[in-house]
């Protein structure tokens, strides 16, 4: 008995080393195909070189509108030369927005003095003004709450200025955006509902800086829709300040329109698994854009990563087990309908996706993961995942629990484990839905090490898959 | 006996559980305090303003120049506006290197077809073309090595054309500096050597762009200091190309000029230490800067940064146990005249420095400090060090052996541990030593971050000391 036992203990033990071993070996196999993807990303990556001709050649690409068709046309020309079964086009229904050529906000005094010009965008899916635009005094708001608890009818003819800054001290900037960003997607609509004429919301900017940023607004059922303005936070740190002084007013004009929806198109690309084609690693961005500046960092960024993950796996001869397949998503900015239609698909199709990598935070160095996932699989998925976070520590890459993106929320129910690319936020808000969001913004390299990342956590996930 | 020991026991593992309570009491403290620098650094912080008049209202400070003065004076005044006792003028000796108004560089074959102007800035420390330049042969070289295995003489009427690129796939962009600044430094002294007429280096960049960078180079004693110039990446990709296909030539001007040394100074404010004014803990950056650009990440960031550490203690009311002192330095870029002076002063005083922190590696996303000590102390510092690390993980701070700055370099024999900002390195080398390097190329909360990183380990240091 004495003897079969510690028989048994020296088989188990060496089982043990000899599994240590195996892992050992795997791991230092992992080390290197990671140092491989960086090194050719950084050499040889393709992610910038398509985004300067998305942003250069292309332009902006809102949903709906003719540069949204350029910017599908585009990256499914990339797919088709790249992949031999080329890239697919996913239809949804996108609505139709289109700005007009005169946003302009004057404030002024009463007899109409010292009348200024101030730096303004209309906000998405604002409604526009008649001939001679509209014209109201302004009343400062920092919270919808205030708005809210005024009786009906009680901003009758008046402009609502919504000027709560973004908090400066967050660390991460997007938690800045989301303590701000209710202003301007709400905002506008409150104000409506009480009579107001117009409104003006201060730019989701961190900076105190001279460039106005536009973004969706979205007016509730039966609410008329009235003329919305992001105006910059310079301007908006005067007026707040001219108004402790005086009251003032202001007259807006906007010849923005709305025309029926349209069908646009998502574009999707794939490497089949030879192993497990039935489990599916997304990666994706958003392909549309708004409609100033390139989309650079928004999010032409994100669909060039994404294409260049297939392309790095390609070029090194990697051959996946499971299929990895790159989503660039349409319309995220004003409406998710992209996002939407492919989750709908993918259900009706019974698909298996195991992840969904989505960057759509902007082409700078990238800072880590953030991972979530239904309740019931989320802490299994992320303690396997965790495992893994040696392997990206020497390129600054961390894990942590939290949001992934917009566009591949909508697959959360059917399982997969969501992540979203991290990369440094600092300088988001100040490009972010601007005409200042172009292609010279973006370096290469902080932008290489993003799609180096992706590609590097989908061969992990390649490679182990999800239990 | 037994209850004796019981009783000592129960003692020992109260004091214990006191010990740690007071630690956890402490390092709660600790990152209250940190958070509070952050917050105060990037709501109010005033390295972003500074910085800015030191890029506009000073301009480029080359060590030696006009405008080198009027950055001592300007940052004087910052102490004097500042600090009760005010600010002190460190004086050192500079080099005085003037470039010329016609930095031009012409390649052209035989027969002189297709001449071809490529962009360049003559390196600092070159030497001047008669008034009709100079002219040679292109001669290829990718290493120092190539050169030094030549003949006497046989460059003679050549041009060295030195173009080992940097290397793109190194993740920390100062390595690969580090992998070719060689080139630049010595490349011109040692074609010169061999009877060159001139010298094209290939700019210390690691995209391809077209910007020429300049930087120093040094002539050994007794060689002719012919003329050099950093071509743009641009171009020197373009002239191997060109090179492998056909002769070419180059034709050189530059009208630079050497004059007699000059005093400069560096320029000094501290707060003295109310319990250990004696124990120093120096933060600093240097404030000369090349001639072309504004020195914005190069460093006026630095500059700023340190500044802002004082001002931060100033404001939230932090009187330091031990003296904390902000030294902007003279001549780092091309003689380190400041950095030696001040060492040597502080020897001659028998001042005791236990740290320095140097901020000379941009003003972008602060990721880590780098320590360096003599060998024999450098260990228990680092441990004592590393036990502060939890506490700047939440800023994305990580902390690792490696050099620290050029200018506090020399104090390394006086003992104190040496400290180097890593700030994210990705678009260092785009900026560095160019007309690029301006204020717009400065994020502000970017730069406030790294000075609130400084701020809060000068914190730590001044706390609990070095032992």
């Amino acid at each position: 008995m004495m003897r079969n036992l510690s028989v048994t203990f020296w088989y188990l033990s060496l089982l043990a080393l000899c599994t240590q071993q195996v892992q050992a070996q795997k791991s230092e196999q992992d080390a290197l195909m990671i140092k491989k993807i960086h090194d050719y990303s950084l050499a040889k990556g393709k992610a910038y070189d398509w985004l300067r001709d998305l942003c250069v050649k292309v332009g902006p690409r809102l949903a709906g509108s003719p540069g949204g068709l350029a910017g599908v046309e585009y990256t499914k020309f990339v797919l088709d030369t790249m992949l031999t079964q080329g890239g697919q086009l996913q239809p949804c229904q996108v609505p139709v927005w289109q700005r007009g050529d005169n946003d302009v906000v004057t404030v002024f005094g009463s007899g109409r003095w010292h009348a200024r010009k101030i730096r303004a965008l209309t906000l998405g899916g604002s409604g526009s003004t008649l001939t001679n635009g509209v014209e109201g005094t302004i009343v400062l708001f920092k919270s919808l709450d205030e708005v809210d608890k005024l009786p009906d009818g009680s901003l009758k003819g008046k402009i609502a200025f919504f000027n709560r800054a973004m908090d400066p001290t967050s660390l991460s900037a997007f938690s800045a955006y989301g303590g701000a960003v209710d202003q301007r997607v709400y905002g506008p609509s409150k104000a409506s509902r009480k009579g107001a004429v117009g409104t003006l919301v201060r730019s989701m900017a961190i900076g105190i800086d001279t460039v106005p940023h536009t973004g969706v607004t979205v007016f509730e059922e039966g609410v008329n829709p009235i003329p919305a303005f992001g105006i910059s936070t310079v301007d908006a740190e005067w007026l707040e300040q001219s108004l402790e002084q005086t009251s003032l007013s202001a007259h807006l004009t906007s010849n923005c329109r709305k025309y029926p929806d349209r069908q646009s198109y998502s574009v999707i690309g794939e490497i089949r698994g030879s192993k497990y084609p039935d489990e599916i690693i997304l990666v994706g961005g958003h392909l549309d854009s708004w409609d100033v500046g390139q989309g650079a960092h928004d999010d032409g960024s994100g669909c060039a990563q994404s294409l260049d993950v297939l392309n790095i796996f390609r070029q090194l001869g990697y051959q996946p087990q499971r299929t990895i397949r790159c989503v660039l998503f349409q319309n995220e900015e004003n409406g998710l309908a992209g996002g939407k239609a492919y989750a709908a698909a993918s259900a009706q199709r019974k698909e298996k996706h195991i992840a969904a990598i989505e960057s759509d935070a902007g082409g700078f160095s990238p800072r880590g993961f953030s991972f979530e996932a239904e309740e019931k699989v989320f802490l299994s998925y992320f303690g396997q995942v965790q495992k893994w976070a040696p392997l990206m520590e020497p390129y600054g890459i961390t894990f942590s629990k939290g949001g992934s993106g917009a566009d591949i929320s909508p697959l959360k129910s059917q399982g997969p484990l969501l992540i979203g690319l991290r990369p440094d936020s600092n300088r988001y808000f100040d490009y972010h839905h601007t005409a200042e969001d172009t292609i010279d913004k973006v370096n290469r390299r902080e932008l290489q090490l993003g799609a180096a990342a992706m590609a590097s956590l989908v061969y992990l996930l390649d490679q182990y898959g999800l239990k």
